[in-house]
């Protein structure tokens, strides 16, 4: 396929994440919407906490920050021996693995690190390193790439019509562009994105604060609703696509993703309205067979409680589940950067990894 | 029906509004659930501002405070002549009448004194005012008396099991005691209520607000959610009922309840769990034929855009209706204090005003 258009002319925004001058470099999100900023992270322990306190998040991001969390450790090992390095390696890929649990990208990312120091042991302590360096940085650039390519193919198969997302796919989510966030910039392009909703997203507000933010910030014309919205906009027939990300595909084409996904899908199937998942292979997890298996991550009661750092309930009891899972029932096709995959799921999954 | 329970012997929380020493008293809501404050109203003006500004809120109380807004005005005239006072009695009516568009129970509790002041209209000003105030105190107590016995209804046609509600259909949004408040309330009383889930119910955080702190205030068992976890704890079987309120119903059944609901109502259905309204016939309107006719309230933006006095989204635009409809075919019965009125709603609506 003919990719029409560069990353950067498709948005304003700079790379989420970035590896450079041996300091990794992320968009602090938990500033956004108030504050833009850029942070860098120096230490391996500095990149973990940025995962699990969601200062970077979105699961082709965490991903390739992970990866660039092995590579500020190669960049910066004072250890003197390959022995020493190894070791440091491995509390480093064990400290980075147990940030968050739900998003497969991240396991992906390190493994893929993991697997190569593991095949390339005969060679230097120098080496090595670089070898790591280069593989994170191949990450993150195949990562944007597979963007760009969802991108186009997103927008070959849309009609132009009004499009619902959850959550943050977007550029944030990943190094550049985003998943959904590249469908939705070429369709904006190619002038068939008619209006773009925004869920909120509770309780991190990943909708109103980063979505809201960074479509506007690029001229994409969109409505932030709440959560709860969704069906009566839907109703009126405002809605042509839900398009979500996901955090994991397994098998059969069940998915996690934010949580709220599944009630999405439910409503959009109610509404007879085609319901697509944007992600990259990377998020494809043959490992496990159905949805059932996938680790869902409980966060805090903080994060119900309150909301955008105002307390708003009594101390109640909470149940917060980050993720939810949806059934590939629900799910009309999967946007990949190889191409789009439709039912019967189980086997064409398979198929796109040539199995 | 045996009432088996007095309403104090069903909650620890006062009136939401009471008229009396000339003043309307009522719970700030919008102080909740930082501070549980009574404030009294001494105008007509300060009445109608309470409601449009949600310090008072919920179909049936809204429609007392709106009663007990008259009966300020017949207690305080200092008009001379019948004339007079009838002229101020007509701009009171409208002013209150201004303040919030679909909640049915504010027109039909105007009207109702609207009317007896017309039917009045030979007797003395001063039989007239008392007049007023007689028949906004009945209002109040009837709701009262309405809710106990939609209480003892519902509790007596429910199983043993989990509800999930939405929004404040509790002691806060009646008189006393709740429409499903009530229910969830006596279902208390007699152990029958396993887990109460109560949605946070965005942009104005009714659940989270003042559903978790009244219903927590009684000693009921609840978990608080977003309002998109509802989904995923139906999908998990968690929830045995979803109980909510309704601010008009017509005479097709359609409903409008808060955002929200129709959500709701969709996720109930995919997942074969009973779908109940509790709402006293005050909130019954047989003029409009179906849902579509139903008015529905956009509210400002800034409630989208904030969030408990946080600012939460940068400035894009909104969608912000504060009410959904819910067509009938999703709805299991409507409790009401005449009884439980199941399918063909249309006919069955119309017997229970023996029509």
């Amino acid at each position: 396929m003919e990719l029409r258009y560069k990353p950067e002319e498709l948005t304003k925004l700079p790379r989420s994440v970035e590896f450079k001058d041996g300091r990794v470099f992320i968009i602090d999100q938990t500033l956004l919407p108030k504050e833009f900023k850029v942070i860098s992270l120096n230490t391996v322990e500095e990149v973990a906490r940025a995962i699990k306190t969601m200062q970077v998040r979105g699961a082709p991001a965490i991903g390739a920050t992970a990866a660039f969390g092995l590579a500020l450790l190669a960049h910066k090992s004072k250890a003197k021996t390959k022995g020493e390095f190894l070791s440091e390696f491995e509390r480093a890929y064990e400290a980075l693995k147990s940030t968050r649990p739900t998003a497969v990208n991240l396991f992906w990312a390190l493994n893929r690190i993991k697997k190569l120091v593991e095949e390339h042991g005969e060679e230097s302590l120098e080496t090595i390193k670089q070898l790591i360096i280069n593989e994170a940085q191949k990450i993150a650039n195949e990562d944007v790439e597979a963007n760009l390519k969802m991108g186009h193919v997103g927008s070959e198969i849309l009609d132009k019509g009004s499009v619902l997302t959850h959550c943050n796919a977007g550029s944030l989510a990943t190094v550049h562009l985003g998943t959904v966030g590249a469908v939705l910039r070429v369709m904006h392009k190619e002038e068939k994105l008619k209006l773009l909703w925004v869920d909120e997203t509770r309780p991190v507000l990943q909708g109103a604060r980063l979505s809201a933010w960074e479509y506007s910030y690029d001229g994409i014309p969109l409505k932030l609703i709440c959560d709860n919205m969704a069906g009566f906009v839907m109703q009126q027939g405002l809605v042509d696509y839900v398009i979500v990300g996901a955090d994991r595909i397994v098998a059969n084409g069940d998915f996690a993703n934010k949580i709220g996904t599944y009630s999405l899908a439910i409503l959009a199937k109610e509404h007879k309205i085609p319901f697509f998942v944007v992600a990259p292979t990377s998020t494809i997890d043959l490992s496990l067979k159905s949805g059932k298996e996938i680790p869902i991550e409980e966060r805090a009661k903080e994060e119900v409680l309150g909301c955008g750092g105002c307390k708003i309930a009594p101390d109640v009891d909470v149940y917060n589940p980050a993720f939810d899972i949806t059934p590939h029932k629900y799910l009309t096709g999967i946007i990949t950067e190889k191409g789009v995959v439709y039912p019967p799921f189980e086997r064409n999954l398979r198929r796109l990894f040539g199995l």
